[in-house]
């Protein structure tokens, strides 16, 4: 499948991360460590699914670090411990998730506090966190 | 970029999901709902990734719900919530993830507990849950 089209795996980006973090130099590690809003912009064919979501007070937002070296599978920032061990952007699929604070929506644009995604990251999925499941 | 070969956001599957539910009538519709065990097989290529990952309680789990419909854009379950504010495999992309207890490591398998996904399903990512992280 690697190196082919895998239609069966193909991603759709469902909309784009406008953040005040142009360069990786700007961004913080995590989000947990910057109090800045970001907008995530929806893209209008999908705004119907986003119904709901104002319930919640944190998303689980899911986004493609495009800027992401996929070839690492050792940490660079700590040594004896592998990609998967860590939350570091570069891995084979280098799928981020972040748990932000819902600040507020408006139509398809969406407020949200600490994500740590650089400006344009393509948004690949929105979860509501819900503690039951992802706070064992 | 739908429609087309997306070269810029190509997934690789990184294993291969090996649960107790064949069917998905058999699964569980979140894992916190099962106490049986999965066994995730990373491929071999990948396995130095692994590293570190013993250290921690709880894993994340992502993989691709290549059973799951995409073109839904509203819960079937819950009226009036889209599937952003669902945490449903059905989504335009079926990326799900699960909170799962780590049971343990042998080499490039993986046993955990509290996984819902289906036999089979393809490995996306495994990320260390971070309770400073994932529980705002």
């Amino acid at each position: 499948m690697k190196g082919g089209c895998a239609a069966e795996m193909e991603l759709v980006p469902i909309g784009l991360i406008r953040s005040p973090f142009w360069r990786l130099e700007e961004a913080p590690r995590q989000g947990i460590h910057t109090k800045e809003v970001s907008t995530i912009e929806v893209f209008a064919e999908f705004a119907p699914a986003l119904e709901g979501l104002e319930g919640f007070d944190h998303l689980i937002v899911l986004y493609w670090a495009d800027r992401a070296p996929r070839d690492a599978l050792r940490s660079r920032r700590h040594k004896r411990r592998g990609v998967f061990a860590s939350r570091s952007p570069a891995r084979p699929n280098p799928i981020c998730l972040s748990v932000c604070e819902l600040v507020g929506i408006e139509g398809n644009r969406i407020r949200v506090r600490g994500l740590e995604a650089l400006d344009n990251s393509p948004l690949l999925d929105i979860k509501p966190h819900v503690p039951e499941l992802d706070c064992p």
